[in-house]
């Protein structure tokens, strides 16, 4: 059994406390948020506070609030204690506080509304000492089967090609509901083509999957194309062109 | 019972000839191909030919070939009988036939292997005139209850946008795929993050899906990033981010 303080009140705390809830063998000790309101809706399950003084005894802090509040937070923990944050882009000794050191970081992007499903979702773990990195793989297997050591040097690359394939795919997106808002065309009409490109990704590389004008060279197209998009849609469309050719 | 003939040996005429072939309602009198071996594999089921001379009489036609080929073939098909074609980017009067011309355009990405459910396949319908709309309509809905009613001029927008949320959004993935092999993360560490993206816009509008440093001008966020990219992602990264930017 191993057993856990959680600090946060956003998305990324919520699923992971009811992942927690949901799991016999993690002890979830009690939840703490700056504004305890955020966590309110646990209180009848489980100890909550806004009070760091009054933090419980527990083998694993998990600090999963806003990247740039991690360090100062951390440096108000419990000393010689496993302290951890779920963050994909702070580095594992941004940590202040005196004790071990290491990384839970649950790769997705969280709504609070939306359900989840955290078999499906990786753990990417990291931690200073051997022993550590035991405890967090157990308690991670404990939600997730897939879970991932991942040094914070490796974790910063991981999360700028997260932005690529999560962030500027959602943008593509927007770009595409945009020419269909502007010409009458009804969006939905691609969300199954949406649907489709990362199906196929899941067994696919990117580079075999690629298809289109750009792929095929088909300049023809690729005027049409440019003929109907705005001067920023354009200058888009013509980099990304280029960078499909160049392989 | 509406009658067809298939023109095309490709993924879009594989796809359909299986949809059609399940469909009691639809006689699928005859598949053409200029290279019968494309073909072959439905000979025990349907009656197949590579001579346009011999093509048999049917309600509609429909052509699944390359783009640049359709004018060709259409000015060669029987006269005042319905022909269509299946691409997203070529207008309808590009048609060449002496006829009734219309277009039969299901909008999706077909890979051979992958079987296809056509019921969650939109199909945008035009024609010149109202009565093949009708029958296309019919045939369509015979399909997919997903058959919209789309201009050609609707039709090249709607394939522009197809481009950004697919061929695009594809790019991205491979972008994110390079990023983790320069520096030895595994790419499926964040295939269940591309699959929620996708997921979260079959629900929610794609400006509202956005998050990211780009979106919350995360500045130092964005500077790291910048750092761990070489030229050709950097020019990327900076345009997309400023195009989120700007709203």
């Amino acid at each position: 059994m191993i057993s856990v303080v959680l600090l946060g009140g956003g998305n990324v705390a919520h699923h992971l406390t009811q992942a927690f809830l949901a799991c016999k063998d993690v002890d979830l000790k009690q939840l703490y948020a700056r504004n305890a309101s955020s966590i309110a809706n646990f209180q009848n399950e489980i100890s909550i506070t806004d009070d760091l003084n009054l933090l419980a005894d527990a083998d694993v802090y998990i600090i999963a609030i806003s990247d740039d509040a991690i360090s100062s937070i951390s440096s108000q923990l419990p000393e010689n204690k496993l302290v951890t944050h779920t963050s994909g882009s702070v580095a594992m000794n941004s940590l202040n506080n005196t004790g071990r050191k290491g990384i839970f970081y649950p790769l997705q992007s969280f709504s609070k509304t939306k359900p989840v499903n955290f078999s499906e979702i990786p753990i990417c773990i990291e931690a200073e000492q051997d022993e550590d990195l035991k405890i967090l793989e157990q308690l991670a297997q404990l939600i997730s089967p897939k879970v991932y050591q991942i040094s914070s040097d490796q974790r910063s690359k991981l999360h700028v090609a997260a932005v690529f394939v999560n962030n500027f795919t959602n943008h593509m997106y927007k770009i595409g509901n945009d020419i269909c808002k502007q010409y009458d065309v009804p969006f939905e009409v691609l969300l199954p083509l949406i649907q489709e490109t990362a199906a196929k990704i899941q067994h696919v590389a990117p580079n075999e999957a690629q298809t289109g004008p750009a792929k095929r060279k088909d300049q023809e197209t690729i005027q049409r194309h440019l003929n109907l998009l705005n001067t920023k849609q354009k200058e888009i469309y013509q980099l990304i062109t280029k960078s499909i050719q160049n392989g």
